[in-house]
């Protein structure tokens, strides 16, 4: 045992599709992972959730705007307390497409970007799988 | 303009190499991406850095551990401040390898996790990029 080390962990504990959902909806900015041919990417950014998928924007000449035809996609929310060494992780599997006008969320309702700049392509992760832990303190 | 629209959207600057190991020194959890056959994968966990690489812990019979033949993978790190809707990044993108016990960093320095059970298998990320972005309030 380090000096570091706990005294006791912390346990693992499996989310419901339900909670997962419900704690998606707590945050503002997750993060979004796609295959490139350099590797997998990892791209903060911010979001909301519409019908059981999360919508975002982004530049149609970023990084992200350009690979929308990668088929799969992921979606990574948390919240991670230093203190009591716990947190959650929420993680959405599926596949990235455009959302055309009128699937939009209402005008109140949709992604609005922390960054300045034209964001004007809007995503949708349609999740296939819904999957979330929680690490509780030891 | 909605409701929630911010007066004043915050600018991204992009972080050297330098800035990015010294952001990536402050954190203790980190999350790891990879490639799996359903698609990317996004795993927060433990992490300390060691010789401009990240190392952490797994067990052996995790998805990560026996995923590890996979060539690419991306360690992601990030501080989001939701109340000035500021925040950076950091991403290290490169493969992941075991640690041969004789490369693993002194014993006072090595990855410990704040889940229980037994990471009896150690992983380095050795980068090949290292690149982040600050994203200063309005």
């Amino acid at each position: 045992m380090t000096g570091t080390e706990s005294w006791f962990q912390g346990h693992l504990q499996e989310l419901t599709r339900e909670q997962c959902l419900e704690l998606l909806e707590t945050r503002s900015v997750g993060r979004v992972a796609f295959n490139t041919p350099d590797g997998p990417e990892v791209l903060p950014l911010n979001y909301v959730v519409h019908d059981e998928s999360v919508v975002f924007r982004t530049s149609p000449h970023s990084g992200l705007g350009r690979q929308l035809q990668v088929a799969a996609a992921a979606f990574q929310v948390d919240d991670i307390d230093d203190y009591t060494e716990s947190g959650w992780s929420v993680l959405l599997r599926g596949s990235v497409r455009p959302v055309e006008f009128e699937d939009l969320p209402p005008a109140d309702r949709r992604p609005r970007t922390w960054v300045a700049g034209v964001r004007s392509l809007h995503l949708r992760l349609l999740p296939t799988t819904i999957t979330g832990r929680r690490l509780l303190p030891g």
